[in-house]
């Protein structure tokens, strides 16, 4: 057997992947915060078109992987795979969003945690040589997480500070066997990690715990350090979660600096919005991804990136039979070299 | 670039995996049904010792890996990662079931392909040697699919003719790098296809076109016909949309014998038992491959296999909303050889 891997949970890939498109689509807050410049396309309502606010999802993904395909000049039958999920029941948004492309499809539920897993899943099946190009990709929706996680918009109910706000994002990344890069070159599967938090409004501490087990494993399996990365970002921990991690890394003598980010700390103006604790949503991490950072990296700002974001595995009816909230986070490594 | 493809969609593997553990778990009409005496274990009521229903399932995905590892003698950190999926809204059957093993986990959605796309995924990455030993599961249960997809069931809604029984039960298999078989030699990702079918009640007609599209792109990529496999059985498809597989290749010139089977059509007896057009879920299809199937083949009763499980991939919200119902099919071929 040709085991591939460093340590317990990583892989390190042989043929490490290229990036060769990336394309992110948001909505009116996204392009209003700070990141607004980094969007491909980004709507002024929220219906996209559409008269639906899950259509409206479905349509942010078609749009996504199709600005990705049209920056890579490929037309949909290039692609061997697409990797996608999203959060919605049944991840709607995916199917109905990709059904028109006629591109074998491998349906993910990672919850936040998909641009990760979709990515990990799409440079493995091409590192073995079962693929030459996939998609990787996902998308949230303000609207549509609110009325089927919590309440549906129009009631106008209150939100704690330790809430986060859902993303109107979406991000497709097309991977190839061959590229300029940057390069898929590690990737570290999560496992499903359970604390026992049990407040729906306080996904971020739900989370931490399997952001450090992963992150944890990758530095232990790769024996690196967080100063050997340019950044190390988590998704959507929000401010509490990503202060947590910090603190188990301290506990462990392990100083995560000022190169430690997450995409939603980044995504809107904390102070000119009012976003509580920071964005969410799987299109939180994948709108960051494929405009902001893998567009910094292209421009030399960053050489190696550690990206690894978070999910939480609860649905509704979970939580009214007081289950408490487990989480899982799915880490890669994408560097500028081989 | 290693290109392990023949023709378009199919992956022959090089390095088969091997089956070395299997099991399946199922509720009191499954135990009452014709394949009753293949089910490792089967509840008396529905609740297997819970308060809930969707605790009851998730306690038979725990169920089910937990056999497959003691047949095995095998503990939770001999395996490297875990597929697994279901119908339930945020796959919390999975997520709760498993998430006291501590294995590395890819969550899948393809709702009841999810047997044939987490096999598929396994069987590649032992194959690129990313892995040696993986376990593919899924698991569906009528109570939770029926209050969740349609009416609760203290309702009493009446059932159309086309309407299927979802099963309630479980079923694991654990894939290794080395075995004595059966192996997985070849998988084929399914596309998601859409016909316009919108009748919720029906969704054999919905699945049958996305069944058609994978069966028949295995064969022509493998150049081999149906005679050429001992049983070429699909997921749930029931009576209706089985019908219409045949009907599409017999326009082909291809017939589909007797060796032509749905698992949906095995599962309970369709003339003590009301269960209308036939069984349906994830579970359908992954316990009659964790039992039956694959213990027939350990028998010698069938020595090659094309197993290929169709997911619907609607939710009621798009339903609602008047759109059609999409369908996939992940085919797995499986044989006593390599």
């Amino acid at each position: 057997m040709n085991n591939k891997r460093v340590g317990r949970r990583t892989v390190a890939l042989s043929h490490p992947p290229s990036v060769i498109s990336f394309a992110n689509i948001g909505g009116k807050q996204e392009k209003e915060g700070p990141l607004g410049k980094f969007f491909d396309e980004t709507g002024d309502d929220s219906f996209f078109g559409e008269k639906t606010w899950e259509k409206a999802e479905s349509a942010m993904q078609k749009k996504a992987l199709q600005r990705a395909l049209d920056k890579a000049r490929l037309k949909p039958k290039d692609l061997d795979y697409i990797f996608a999920g999203d959060l919605l029941n049944q991840c709607i948004g995916s199917s109905f969003g990709l059904r028109e492309f006629n591109i074998p499809f491998y349906g993910l539920y990672g919850a936040c945690s998909t641009m990760g897993e979709s990515l990990s899943l799409a440079a493995l099946l091409i590192d073995g040589g079962y693929a030459r190009r996939c998609a990787a990709m996902t998308s949230s929706h303000f609207c549509t997480a609110e009325r089927q996680y919590r309440m549906p918009v129009p009631y106008g109910s209150q939100r704690p500070p330790t809430a986060q706000w859902t993303a109107t994002a979406a991000g497709c990344t097309i991977l190839d066997a061959e590229g300029k890069g940057p390069y898929i070159t590690h990737v570290t599967c999560g496992k499903i990690v359970d604390r026992g938090i049990t407040d729906g409004n306080n996904m971020g501490a739900a989370m931490a715990p399997a952001a450090y087990d992963t992150l944890a494993a990758f530095f232990r399996d790769t024996e690196t350090t967080p100063a050997d990365y340019d950044l190390v970002i988590t998704g959507d921990l929000g401010e509490l979660g990503h202060a947590i991690v910090r603190d188990f890394f301290e506990k462990d003598g392990v100083t995560l600096g000022d190169n430690f980010l997450d995409c939603g700390l980044l995504l809107y103006n904390r102070e000119k919005q009012d976003m509580h604790a920071g964005a969410s949503g799987c299109g939180c991490s994948a709108s960051v991804l494929n405009g902001y950072l893998l567009g910094g990296m292209l421009e030399g700002k960053w050489k190696r990136i550690l990206f690894a974001p978070t999910g939480a595995l609860l649905s509704p009816t979970s939580s009214f039979q007081g289950e408490s909230i487990p989480g899982i986070c799915h880490a890669v490594c994408i560097s500028t070299t081989k």
